[in-house]
């Protein structure tokens, strides 16, 4: 039996590390900052891995697989990079037993590598645009981890491309970004606000850095993916030129996007419940758990029309269980069921046989909706769709009844404590005011909305002229 | 243009490096011993993945994943495995900008670190089997390295499982040898011999280690998969107990097994010629590619019927490309996809078109066929299939004529030298005549077979009795 789940009003934190060790998701390790995914875990990531290659693919991406470690000489190549970069690094001095002539780093991320590769593949114009993508493990030491959220050693994908032009290499940059915030908002049911960093919040070595950001149920943001055009950072620090057409020489214009298992962490707080997780049937592992519910003699009975169902639904291409425990009583199982967050339960008992149909019962929402049998292939296709459609939906209800405009600091600082949420307030544009916030408040400026209208304002801090609002919050 | 490929004959390893370069699969990178896995050569390992993991699953394993560093302590816990791996391991000494207190070893195989973690996970017969795979990368310093057969890091899977008894475990054992076994034959249209490694060969930390063993085009023989029976070994390690049914507490019985991306080196060697690869239908990532071939103002007709075939294969699930570009031969494109190894290519010219047809050319022998456009969607399933079958059986034809029984030691001497192969011959069973036949000839026991017949016989090395005759090979 599952231990209790601390109540999300009771801990928030807590109800999200008891979710994920129950569920469970994932677990310590004794390798400091570092987990242990666990299948269920690893089957969302897989699907998430699925979705998102077939999007990559689509535009163009073909994936490639660069070496783990990172020669020192190429850190430091590209100056603001190996200042953001080095100080997190994991270092491998000895290898085959004795001290290696140069340090190796694990990679924090892979452009100083990818680029130099890139320097020697291409040559021309017609070598362009290079469009790579990998999935691969990452290692930046942590000094405070929490399992999804932030380990030393997470798994990703980073996508790193190079263009003739810088136009091109920009569309490429929101492109990337649009394929994020579609991926979220569609296969994770998870509303995300796409915008620009401020510089002091952008990746080590970008030019630009864009992100999708989303908004948990305690009211604190949380980075769901970036997007970096790079300009000629990384070209001209690995000579990575293209000779155009007329026969000039050029650097090229390079951009980097990733996403990583993170997303997970995502999944559990914007869905789950204090009954465990709540997964979008499209990503869901299991989407259907069948459950007979029998007593002595009737076994045969249900647990021959459930495993007929098993069958019918299976072969229309839905991820379906049957849990047939003996010893195991239905409503241990409708909670283990829960806790793992499977999308849609069907009861089956011999009243259900009777009347010619099975109990469906929704995870979110404990809805329950007679199915006939004679069709239910055809009967839960839609129902998984609604709940897709549902968890959106909630989880927007709640983002919009977390984002509010605020145009007074101590509002602000008020606000910003309870309840939280985005908060939209005007910003001059100044490192130091942001840094102010920062300090003064936790809350750091999540991102300037793309679709932000221009609206003539004051900074929230020292008053200056503003041109339009950015999203304010406390982030994960 | 590419450039020239060495001829097998003239040079079989120079050849096999232009080919991987050329293809390309993969590239030379910076960091020493470390390759990069180019587009065409992850696309395959990507496909391989695929296929195995079904099978995987298929057999009732799930992912998980676990840390890439494994520390110091648990390394040394099992005695033969910290003596196998620890001296070819990378070790990080430094993390987060200072020196760590307990050194971490880069994961050169993860059972010290796994079996930890089913230590905790494991307490009743209830949890048992424990059946956990696992895709990742791995790190094994090599001092000699070869593109895909020999590097420093590589990709593979590793299954690890724990069960109530030993025959389970050693049904599982063999079980998961059958599934390498079915992939390398079916998949990769590679012949394998399934058999029991000597002691001497044997995984560091395991009881018995089985292997299936490929021939090459050379006549080296190449390990392409194993699967371990680890007996109670790391359960005793790292106290791995669970409790009986009837209350007691016994060790769990464990397995463990892998396959890496060393098996695209194998497909390069099994199949490929002097034109560059020659890649087996259920793997290549591009299946067939179409060539239109036209003049002047034919280019529209020809091309709108090429991209017709096109839509209309890919719309019947079969990988395609068309090469369409503009300015390049087609004998120049032959060639390019040739050296890609696309098992089946489509020409199309005005004549075809007025005939209906359009001209297959299979790319391991350059067999031509007309084929209907009316049907050519059902005419090139069986011609792709055909060519999966046509690669297997001129494989096994290879394999049988580097197959030889040899009774004489001089005899052994020379054929190894030339022309290699599958040795098979009596052997009494010592470590000291195994260790003789290496040293004067760098010839291993490959395997004994698992269907090696019984038959009396004499040693090769020292003439005492044997009861059947083993595998020896010159291997990669």
């Amino acid at each position: 039996m599952a231990n209790a789940i601390t109540p999300r009003a009771e801990d928030y934190s807590r109800w999200y590390t008891d979710v994920v060790l129950q569920a469970p998701l994932a677990d310590y390790s004794p390798v400091k900052g570092c987990m242990v995914i666990r299948p269920l875990g690893m089957a969302l990531w897989d699907n998430m891995r699925g979705a998102l290659d077939a999007m990559f693919k689509a535009t163009g991406h073909d994936n490639a697989y660069f070496p783990i470690f990172i020669p020192e000489s190429f850190m430091t190549k590209e100056k603001e990079h190996v200042e953001g970069f080095a100080p997190e690094c994991a270092v491998v001095t000895h290898g085959g037993g004795r001290e290696l002539d140069e340090k190796l780093y694990v990679r924090p991320t892979s452009e100083t590598i990818i680029h130099h590769m890139f320097a020697k593949w291409i040559q021309s114009y017609r070598d362009l645009p290079l469009l790579i993508n990998q999935w691969c493990n990452i290692v930046r030491w942590e000094m405070r981890t929490r399992l999804f959220l932030r380990t030393t050693e997470f798994l990703w994908q980073e996508g790193h491309t190079a263009h003739a032009t810088e136009a091109e290499a920009m569309e490429e940059t929101l492109r990337m970004l649009g394929v994020y915030h579609t991926f979220a908002e569609e296969w994770m049911a998870l509303p995300c606000v796409k915008g620009l960093k401020s510089d002091s919040e952008k990746f080590a070595g970008a030019v630009k850095t864009y992100c999708i950001e989303a908004m948990m149920q305690d009211g604190k943001a949380l980075q769901a993916g970036t997007s970096h055009h790079l300009g000629q950072n990384f070209a001209k620090a690995f000579e990575e030129k293209y000779q155009t057409e007329s026969g000039g020489w050029e650097y090229v214009w390079n951009t980097s996007w990733g996403l990583s298992t993170r997303m997970i962490g995502a999944l559990v707080m914007a869905h789950g419940d204090d009954n465990g997780l709540v997964l979008p049937p499209k990503l869901a592992p299991t989407q259907i758990i069948i459950v007979p519910i029998y007593k002595g003699e009737e076994k045969a009975r249900v647990v021959g029309q459930a495993e007929q169902i098993l069958q019918a639904l299976a072969a229309s291409g839905i991820r379906v269980k049957m849990d047939a425990r003996e010893g195991v009583r239905p409503g241990f199982k409708f909670n283990e069921w829960e806790l793992k967050g499977v999308p849609l339960r069907l009861e089956l008992g011999p009243r259900d046989i009777d009347a010619g149909q099975a109990t469906s019962v929704k995870r979110h929402n404990r809805e329950k909706k007679p199915l006939p049998l004679s069709s239910l292939a055809d009967g839960v296709g839609p129902l998984l769709d609604e709940i897709q459609r549902d968890l959106y939906r909630a989880a927007l209800e709640r983002r919009e009844a977390f984002t509010r405009v605020v145009d007074d600091y101590d509002a602000f600082k008020k606000t910003i404590e309870s309840p939280g949420g985005f908060l939209r307030c005007h910003w001059c544009g100044s490192a130091a005011c942001e840094k102010q916030v920062k300090d003064e408040t936790k809350a750091t400026i999540r991102c300037i909305p793309l679709d932000a209208p221009e609206e003539k304002g004051t900074c929230l801090v020292c008053g200056e002229a503003s041109k339009r609002r950015v999203h304010f919050a406390r982030a994960y």
